[in-house]
């Protein structure tokens, strides 16, 4: 049994994409080959920056942060649903995949925006959950959803209104994915896997499929 | 098909163990929810912070950092090698399972050393790799070999032999992996799942086993 694993992440460096008013990611030498023997860097990054999940607690005080979830809740069966030149992303559109989305743990929503990354536009209209798409969305059994882009909720939306429908159900939200186009129409299995930090309010993730062939 | 994963990584948070003379991770707010609506922290940590894998520029100037695998080269089939209560790791020992070595891409090594994870004594005399056994094992096509404690070398071995033999080979070295008593003693699938750092000498990594069952 081969398996092929397809790389869903952003490479985490100093000039990458931040969502505005977050912090940079950088990268010093904290020990240095010439000093100490052995190399390492100093990381600085957000509990946000890059490919990353966000848990509860990023949005709503004593809710459940990213620790309080067995490693279970990140891995599980997949879709990806094509709002590919859509304005918005409709009750509509899910409800023709209302089958397939019973079936699986993890939804990921492929608008091709991730080619904007690195790109002043991909802070754009990129499409959006519905108010009532997300509120369908949520009664399902989901681990997470996934985006392409860089927020459930569009630029504009001040109060976050998707974040707050999703996790408030313990859905969690991964954003900032790529390459979802190598992604096969039928279900898969899906990883994203986060560091395990105490208590976080979110983690960068390395996100993959994992393809049998 | 149901799948069992189990967790194999510490958890990172302020109070943890690190090697002597290295960065202790540390946690900020970078933006909270009372001003910006949302909450995220600004991680300070190292690339070799708790449960990580080393690349082999981390030792060798000019090799290749792990941005230069494949996302491939962190998950495969692995055994575990039980060396609790010895007081080195032997060519003999690893002779006697040689062929279950042919059959995998990951080699763990068991010594229960992270029952002391948090104690001063976990820098003390846990069971190393002979530099023969360290030679031998390099012989094998392993992705990576894996150790429930600090370093793949003795703490008073200041030219660092095993990491040299292993890293110049491109097997990567995963230490202070957790819970190895859970696993089977049969061949199982392994993921040492780290962060896509550009350029990185190595990264934490989020280490687990899945089951089938």
């Amino acid at each position: 049994m081969q398996k092929k694993i397809i790389d869903l992440t952003h490479t985490i460096n100093g000039k990458m994409t931040v969502y505005p008013n977050t912090l940079k990611p950088s990268f010093e030498p904290s020990n240095t080959i010439e000093r100490d023997g052995f190399a390492e860097l100093k990381l600085t990054m957000a509990t946000h920056t890059g490919t990353h999940i966000d848990a509860p607690c990023h949005l709503i005080k004593g809710e459940k942060a990213l620790s309080d979830f067995p490693l279970d809740k990140f891995i599980g069966k997949a879709i990806v649903i094509d709002c590919e030149r859509k304005d918005e992303i409709s009750l509509e559109l899910l409800k023709s995949r209302e089958n397939d989305i019973n079936e699986v743990e993890f939804v990921l929503f492929r608008s091709g925006w991730s080619r904007k990354w690195e790109e002043k536009d991909y802070f754009g209209k990129y499409p959006v959950l519905t108010a009532e798409a997300a509120q369908w969305l949520s009664e399902f059994k989901l681990k997470a959803v996934g985006f392409d882009y860089v927020s459930v909720d569009a630029m504009d939306a001040s109060k976050l209104p998707n974040h707050r429908i999703l996790l408030s159900k313990d859905i969690l939200i991964i954003e900032n994915l790529t390459c979802l186009n190598k992604l096969p129409e039928t279900e898969f299995d899906f990883y994203a896997i986060p560091l395990k930090i105490e208590n976080a309010d979110g983690s960068p993730v390395r996100a993959f499929a994992e393809l049998i062939r």
